[in-house]
């Protein structure tokens, strides 16, 4: 939260070592990206995204291609200013969660997660092999960015109230932190919705700036300690089935690199995804387990306020569907769910059901 | 099916550019790895991804570090030898299946997949964060391997059968080609089973030598051919609900490399890893809809199949308990797949029920 600090001597730091590296003959072929991140310095899972994907590169580059993480508040602070850091060319790369970004483009929601959306296993088949990273990368370089997933948080939560959700009704009036369209739909619910990165969420919980607030999941909610402020926890939520965190390159900077460091980009952005959504896949039951055991109530939301998100959910993709590069995504998205639908039933869904059936669940 | 290659040029040139990078002043720093595979050239999947790594590697290291793929038969034929190649040093790494190798030991099969054991989703979250590549790298060493998941093909089919399989007593004297400790179980089951490398099983099921096989899923399955040969498809299965391919580089010649060419095969392998198992996931719907076009007729097991399933790998596991290394992953392996259960039923299992319900499905 240090959000002054990068009017100081940091950013200057940030912008002089990328200039110097246009210098090869200095540099002896040697480059650093500084990368900004919508992450708080060691926010659970997201943060450790960020670090995964650098340290593979500055091991594998053997310190060729240096990547820099800075932390919120360390080079630019608030999320609209890591997204503009990038594009400006003030910082080389971000990591950050693309649905932050759907006041830029709508279609930026699509690479994080959308409404009744993709599930991770939906979203990867549709990225490498369905047209998905194809289409990220188009809309990244209508801003100048060259775009790759580098993470995924998994399904995330319903989120933390400070009172039982009940009915539709009971969004009315709520100020609830939830960004991208998932928020846009519960704005039709009447909620007023507040879009804060993830290190600004505790404080706005505990002091009353907001009524509620999804974050992650129970792994990263436990460490940033929303069981603290309230015991009301929704475990399912509409609004982030499988969400994907980007890596987003300055076009410029990135064809400046050479074929060799641009590879590994692209290889350590892959692995980071992979590594990071079992993060929090493995972590998520025991710590579910100790919230609980801390007296955290976990629910569901009932069916009519399921079907209150879905009818906002379409209207608010409805919306968007005059932009045509929303709706060749949209359309490229449901084509890719309903082609992972049927095998998935019939193997994953079948076994699934046998191994329950015969282990005696 | 070049089965007798091997005796000829191909095997002393392998071995000969081994021997000459053990002189880095001749090479200038360049190093080759000659990775022999389990698959036949080009076989859909399996191949792909050992090419997905090398492709990487040989980009990311600007050919500092070159991966020769040799499919079956060029280096070696058949699959012990595709092992016993890299634990002797004829060659420095493969791409396989570890469950090839439970003759060698009984765990291997941990790191494919074992009868009603983990999904693609489980096992990662078990390798990269719940002990289970720590794991993989002990069973490795005590063969001179170093060990990764470099692949995943996702939940496998149940089989191509001549005739449909209505009781258990249909497996009594049927040859089918199932590898690892699935065919095992089959084997009580009264099965003959076998264990036969990829690119001879279509014409051992056309010959008649075999009355059935498992190889992959519809994607896989239809590439191989074998609905030329039988209409008759079983969709899930209980004997591969996720199967990882595994890359693994004699000790020796991996503790040769410098760290920089170690993170390089570490980080690619796990990119290969994501990248195949969704190449699997996004491609079998699609042609699971062409073979039922073509005739072939999908079905399931019935559940009085499924349990003698269940009872025979019982029995399988248990017969294997009394090697410690194997009771130590088994107990692993279970323990991280409780870690994974509450939060995927709460998180992914609850919102596919909504999105169905309130989607309309």
């Amino acid at each position: 939260m240090q959000r002054r600090q990068f009017l100081t001597g940091t950013a200057v730091a940030g912008v002089g070592a990328t200039a110097a590296l246009a210098t090869p003959a200095i540099a002896q072929g040697r480059e650093k990206l500084t990368m900004v991140t919508a992450w708080g310095r060691g926010l659970a899972g997201v943060f450790d995204a960020a670090v995964r994907f650098a340290d593979s590169i500055n091991a594998m580059s053997d310190g060729t291609l240096e990547i820099d993480v800075k932390a919120q508040g360390e080079l630019v602070s608030g999320l609209p200013a890591v997204f503009d850091a990038v594009t400006s060319g003030q910082a080389d790369m971000y990591h950050a969660a693309d649905y932050y970004y759907v006041g830029q483009h709508p279609a930026f929601g699509f690479f994080t997660a959308v409404p009744f959306g993709m599930t991770p296993n939906e979203l990867h088949n549709w990225y490498y092999h369905l047209g998905g990273h194809e289409l990220h990368r188009e809309l990244g370089e209508e801003f100048g960015l060259v775009t790759f997933l580098a993470g995924n948080t998994g399904p995330q939560a319903g989120g933390w109230f400070r009172k039982e959700i009940n009915s539709a009704e009971d969004f009315n009036g709520l100020k609830f932190r939830m960004p991208g369209l998932g928020g846009k739909a519960l704005g039709k619910l009447g909620a007023s919705v507040q879009t804060l990165p993830g290190s600004e969420v505790y404080q706005a919980l505990a002091s009353g700036a907001i009524d509620g607030t999804e974050w992650i999941g129970p792994w990263a909610d436990e460490k940033a300690g929303f069981q603290e402020i309230t015991k009301i926890y929704y475990t399912s939520g509409f609004h982030e089935p499988g969400a994907g965190l980007a890596l987003a390159t300055n076009i410029d900077r990135w064809n400046s690199l050479s074929d060799q460091h641009k590879k590994m980009i692209e290889v350590a952005a892959g692995e980071a995804n992979l590594w990071n959504l079992h993060q929090y896949l493995a972590n998520n039951s025991e710590a579910l387990t100790r919230l609980q055991a801390g007296g955290v109530k976990t629910l569901e939301f009932p069916d009519s306020v399921w079907d209150a998100f879905g009818q906002a959910s379409a209207e608010v993709m409805e919306e968007n569907m005059g932009d045509p590069l929303f709706k060749k995504v949209y359309d490229s998205m449901q084509d890719a769910m309903k082609k992972s639908a049927a095998w998935d039933a019939l193997s994953s869904g079948a076994y699934a059901r046998q191994r329950t059936r015969v282990l005696g669940g």
